[in-house]
């Protein structure tokens, strides 16, 4: 689409939310049922939240699976596990059949949640707790269960995938209810797809996938997970970068040694792991590695013309983050379009009480890459070990023996996280994709924004490619949920216009 | 002394070696006794090494104090706790006068250890095992209660301070006792200063020396502390490098954020802090701090003679440490006539299973500095803030606040260690230096080692200064010791060797 094109289409959506100023009828189904059962729904969010729900520990995913399995049946959804095998997390689908409609939309969640061994948690993650707004602003804790109802929109709910991605599953069983209360059908058939290990990676979606391609088969994919805008705005997005971890580790003399002694003649983990780094990524972001950029792939003119037209966030971000300037001058969602390297984590020596005047024998780093259209986890795999090997190191994949260390003056082992996917994009002006623009348009009363591609990632190149069917990301979160750190939280008013999009979603979106 | 008067000693040494033929009085009754005395003095020994002796844990320190206390009365010694007041690390005094003495000699050691919370022990720091040789070389725990005297030498005692520095207080204990029991006696007056917090960096010791300055006055101090030569060979020391310790914060975000979506946007504390050591330390070890070593006195004409007179260790060290290369063409022990900076830790964001896909908010360093003549621990400090100024960091000293984040790009936070010293340096060529090297190279039967500086550091400047007496160096444990780590171990046979070593200096030395 040309820049006029998506100009024109843009005036025209403007257009039809003004004609819409009547309220659409999903989104007073949700505001009123909401309006009555406050507490309720909260009370079932929490008891939620409260099950721990990270996919290193099964039985916590199982449970997770299992209660969901009874929310959905107890709305009508025919529900089933999907296993990868015993021992894996669950999957859980869900199906609602409406007779007569021609498309089927299957939405994509997961229930599972980052790890929470994070320090700063300033209540435990899988006890919510409700503040009155953000931490460190003043915000006090608050019993809402006995709290009058309206509650406050800016009240915030603390707890492990409050954000991510529980609070879009919690929006969609609380938009099945209002739509039943009010009468109204759904407009397609529904196929839910719930993962339980999205956040370790997904190793096994796409087995899944492959072995339940003929019962997941659909017209498009709605993904649930991710923030949203950081305007605040409700925002439709057509894509999300692929992501592919790994573990650096640098080696020194096989003991420890101590650093008056040897300081300035044995080699030292931490100042070569500082080294590797900086060579690695320059501080404002730039990717050090020979030919890292050459797959990427430059937005399309209606790609350009969308980013174009986001609202400005930055400079409110970076005063609200307490950030003096950003490390580049880019708009933060075209830089989406291009490779992030970030370091998770960089750990050498013992600190605090246990510091010691040593040189420590090895130091390790986590990063993980955010690529991009036409990058792959191979390709990116490749290019990455040939470029340690230009910088420098001799490159292994198992710690190395005497010989190894005795040859070779910088060793670093490389260990690539399981799983890894390459990024997901669709076409923005394909009909399911303006089907689901003007759908939830019609339901704000104003255009949403159009995200050509999130900066995060989903893994979901497997259900894409899988199911051959395109995907549009409609995400509820507040931005600030602090997602994957400690201390998530999904602000109220969130959820509440969250079920008033599945409510637009499930009952009007068709094509 | 010049390169040619060097030279005509070390040959007079020599001469004097072959002359005494015939074993030192003193070598010969340390030799004796131990040989009938083997457990009973590993017994005492391991009783000492069995107690926590961290000093930041004030009752653990308090209950060595009295213990080493209980040890030397029953020696006959006048003891007494030196206290820079409540809920200070003791310092145990010892005092043996010897009628006719023209001089006083003061023994330093320290009895507490370097914390023990590393990763990595194969017992338990304060539990003493004994192995048949070093860790990792197919060694096996043996039961020395239990075996035939002669135990094997190359046996090793695992615990905490086993070498840094419980083994030259029970060196010299044991000597007492040896000496004892062949009716020899001191020849000269005999002070004792255990230190209880030097690996604490010794904050209070400046105020203990200068509280008691008439009570320590002494002729010569002779310090334990430290390992031997990495030849095996008996060394003397003249000298230490000084040490100064410091944290280093850097900034990010308030809140940590996903880095999908903020990491090629976001500054990354972890990728800052990899570019600010990258810039303060080169590999080579070169410090790239403007200035840092103006202040640096170069090695004298007799210093350089003694370094070039040490035996080469360099290629078999490394071999040994797994080490394909060192990082300098320099031979160890010239390279202490440098400065060092060491990174002690680096730590940023979580690992392992608790690892995410996060931009952390802070990441932290610990480093320390090893300084030589004439460099100063105030003007490293000036030094090193103004050239953290000149890399382009904003230096604070207290977490930022808002205003402060939001008018600097680049913060770091330095907070300086406690304590910290200068170098330590005395004439190897004085009078009380050479009657030590002659008295520990009759009882060595061969030319002692002299070495003009070592890389580590004692804390003693404050001695030294506070005491007006030259200091010189006596270590006897092995090189190879693991001070400051995980697995400390002391070689059986540098204990025996050492309480020979005490017996010559208790019993000989003069001047």
């Amino acid at each position: 689409m040309s820049h006029l094109r998506a100009l024109i289409a843009g005036l025209l959506l403007v257009a039809a939310a003004s004609a819409h100023a009547a309220p659409d009828p999903a989104r007073t189904a949700a505001d009123t049922w909401r309006a009555g059962h406050e507490t309720a729904i909260l009370s079932e969010f929490t008891d939620f939240l409260a099950m721990p729900d990270v996919a290193t520990t099964i039985p916590d995913v199982e449970r997770n699976a299992d209660h969901l399995m009874d929310l959905l049946r107890a709305r009508g959804f025919v529900t089933r596990i999907l296993s990868a095998g015993a021992g894996t997390p669950p999957t859980v689908y869900a199906e609602l059949k409406t007779p007569g409609a021609r498309r089927t939309v299957l939405y994509y969640a997961h229930y599972d949640g980052q790890p929470v061994g994070q320090r700063g948690w300033a209540s435990p993650p899988f006890t919510p707790v409700m503040r009155t707004g953000p931490l460190g602003q003043g915000a006090s804790i608050v019993d809402w269960r006995a709290a009058p109802t309206p509650l406050d929109p800016a009240w915030r709910l603390y707890a492990r995938a409050s954000g991510d991605d529980k609070a879009s599953i919690e929006a969609l069983l609380t938009a099945v209810d209002a739509l039943r209360a009010k009468g109204i059908k759904p407009s397609v058939n529904i196929k839910l797809f719930y993962e339980g290990e999205e956040e370790q990676g997904s190793p096994h979606l796409g087995a899944i996938i492959d072995a339940n391609a003929a019962l997941l088969k659909t017209d498009l994919i709605i993904m649930g997970d991710g923030p949203m805008h950081q305007s605040g705005r409700q925002q439709v997005n057509f894509g999300s970068r692929g992501v592919i971890g790994l573990t650096l580790t640098v080696y020194g003399a096989l003991r420890p040694l101590h650093d008056g002694h040897y300081g300035s003649w044995a080699p030292s983990p931490a100042v070569e792991i500082a080294h590797l780094i900086a060579a690695l990524r320059q501080e404002n972001g730039e990717i050090g590695i020979p030919g890292f950029y050459d797959d990427v792939r430059p937005p399309t003119a209606s790609e350009t013309a969308a980013l174009a037209a986001l609202p400005p966030v930055e400079a409110g971000l970076a005063r609200d983050l307490g950030i003096a300037a950003p490390i580049t001058d880019q708009r933060l969602d075209d830089s989406y379009f291009r490779p992030t390297l970030n370091v998770r984590s960089i750990h050498v020596g013992d600190s605090g009480p246990n510091a010691a005047n040593a040189i420590a024998t090895t130091a390790e780093a986590s990063l993980d890459f955010r690529i991009v259209p036409d990058e792959t986890p191979d390709r990116v795999r490749t290019l990455f070990s040939a470029g340690l090997t230009t910088l420098g190191w001799f490159v292994v994949d198992a710690p190395p023996d005497l010989a190894t260390r005795l040859a070779h003056p910088r060793i670093v082992r490389v260990s690539w996280d399981p799983g890894g996917s390459a990024a997901v994009k669709t076409d923005m002006d394909g009909p399911a994709s303006r089907a689901v623009t003007d759908t939830i348009s019609r339901e704000q009363g104003a255009p949403v924004l159009k995200v050509p591609m999130v900066g995060a990632s989903s893994g979901l190149d497997v259900i894409v490619r899988g199911l051959r069917a395109p995907m549009v990301g409609v995400s509820i979160a507040n931005f600030d949920d602090n997602q994957h750190a400690e201390n998530e939280n999904l602000r109220l008013g969130a959820l509440w216009d969250g079920i008033g999009v599945y409510a637009a979603l499930l009952s009007e979106l068709d094509w």
